[in-house]
């Protein structure tokens, strides 16, 4: 069953793996290559679809001087068909919402495959910005518009932590349309299983279907990297910077920290009976670090398929 | 190698068993029974030692009321000797100092013999309170008086997550004395590997050994018990309290919960090459919970000594 059959019926136990399209500042012959070289790497790999993130200028968000400098990104939706056209499973294209025009966002939902297209919608990163397009507008936008389009949102388990109401908000936006969520990064367990948990039970009691969560996962190498991901708002617990900063081998060691983390979340999803999917993305791109996420993606396909 | 032994030689990979004495308006008849009982039900098992309990009014540290009301229990060091005699292997008999004079605290601590009890010397609860011995006081008593009796300190993982110094005030007990530590409870996973975490680099940094840290461990089978754990200062995941209540067995869900935590620690501190003991406790008084109390406890041994 392929992945949009999945999510349509309610059902997880799928893998990702996600792209940050290039910078802008790529020349327009390295596009291309660059795009073929992820397919190279992934074509091994028995994975059920490809994520390919929107990035924004998050400066908004977070006052703290960005580790590593904000450099826009090629349009995913460009990418995707200008450079990723022969690759075989549905993708999933992020939108942050607030970069687009009315206009431009309406075509784009219009004109998706509902079969080949899933859409995970981003509001933006602060709420003290102003946007063309409001989350809420993109979201109706896609229900008049394509409505088999397959809508995902995103799901904070550290927000979790912080306000305890983020399953709330994960079902507001299932009520607004959304048939899977996608977490950030997740490196605190206990905030991951504390967000299904009350999901599921809020769910339960309102007599809901819950819907696939899927959970990203990264390989950390560097210091550098572990910083960016805190800017980014991913709770890194202190034991696991410990091991990274002392250890002989760092990305093994992160690797085998992500893998760990994730056969405890599928355990612990099986278990409570929630669907969910897993996700595992490059945060930097260093080579070395990009082929250890190949590798978690392959492990992770094994555990899960096993 | 018995308990003494290992603490003596830095050694960890030992398990206890924690047990609160009788109330002290238990009737002089039913003590020798309840104490029988108790070495009835731990005989099965190949355990290292004995963990006795002293437990003092602790409504100075927590404003809110006790979930179970306090009640004055029979000195651990009498129930020891008075009832617990037979027992065969050394028990770390707990001492509040604050409850003491200091002839009383003297004298004990004199007559002991270090091959046969260990004690863990516990503050006063409130540094509002005026105790005639101090924490410190005891400390040097021990020091000068018995310098062979194994002297244990308490650590609270939880404290380390707010207060991120938890194990600058192990290295600070360890130099005036202790050999190990006991935690409170663990349900938090997580707070316990930061605490591990940065005691082991701390000792490496200041060239120390890192001494045994006996982590403890309980069931509960109840909203209620998880509530006075909660009034005790220990850290309960939701998710975990999700689990136990909508668990058709949450007794079961509990016992399976703590030894999947135990074994994540066991683990991660043989990962990290800091020495561990394993203490299971029973929170509550109820028969069930005892009795699951000491299935964890046969589990533990199981996998520890597999």
């Amino acid at each position: 069953m392929d992945l949009t059959a999945r999510i349509r019926s309610g059902q997880g136990e799928f893998v990702l793996f996600a792209i940050t399209p290039p910078r802008q500042s790529t020349s327009a012959a390295r596009l291309p290559e660059i795009a073929q070289a992820t397919i190279d790497r992934l074509s091994g790999l028995d994975i059920d679809g490809l994520v390919l993130y929107d990035i924004d200028d998050e400066s908004s968000r977070n006052p703290d001087e960005r580790p590593f400098p904000f450099s826009p990104t090629v349009d995913p939706a460009d990418y995707r068909d200008q450079h990723l056209a022969s690759w075989q499973t549905p993708v999933i294209v992020y939108r942050a919402v607030g970069k687009y025009e009315r206009d431009g966002l309406e075509t784009w939902i219009s004109g998706q495959d509902p079969e080949r297209t899933l859409t995970v919608l981003v509001g933006a990163a602060s709420s003290g910005t102003s946007a063309p397009v409001s989350l809420a507008d993109a979201q109706a936008m896609r229900a008049e518009l394509n409505p088999d389009l397959l809508l995902g949102g995103v799901a904070i388990p550290e927000r979790h932590s912080r306000r305890d109401n983020e399953h709330l908000r994960l079902i507001a936006k299932q009520e607004a349309g959304c048939r899977y969520f996608v977490t950030q990064v997740v490196y605190d367990l206990n905030a991951a299983k504390n967000l299904v948990s009350d999901y599921r039970y809020e769910c339960e009691a309102r007599g809901l279907s819950p819907v696939p969560i899927v959970f990203t996962f990264s390989v950390c190498g560097s210091m550098k990297t572990l910083e960016f991901l805190r800017w980014l708002g991913v709770d890194v617990p202190r034991w696991i910077e410990n091991d990274l900063r002392h250890a002989t081998n760092p990305l093994a060691a992160s690797l085998e920290q992500a893998a760990t983390t994730a056969v405890e979340l599928i355990d612990y999803c099986r278990r409570l009976g929630v669907p969910f999917g897993l996700n595992v993305e490059s945060v930097s791109i260093r080579r070395e670090e990009i082929e250890a996420s190949v590798e978690l993606t392959a492990q992770l396909l094994a555990h899960l398929k096993a």
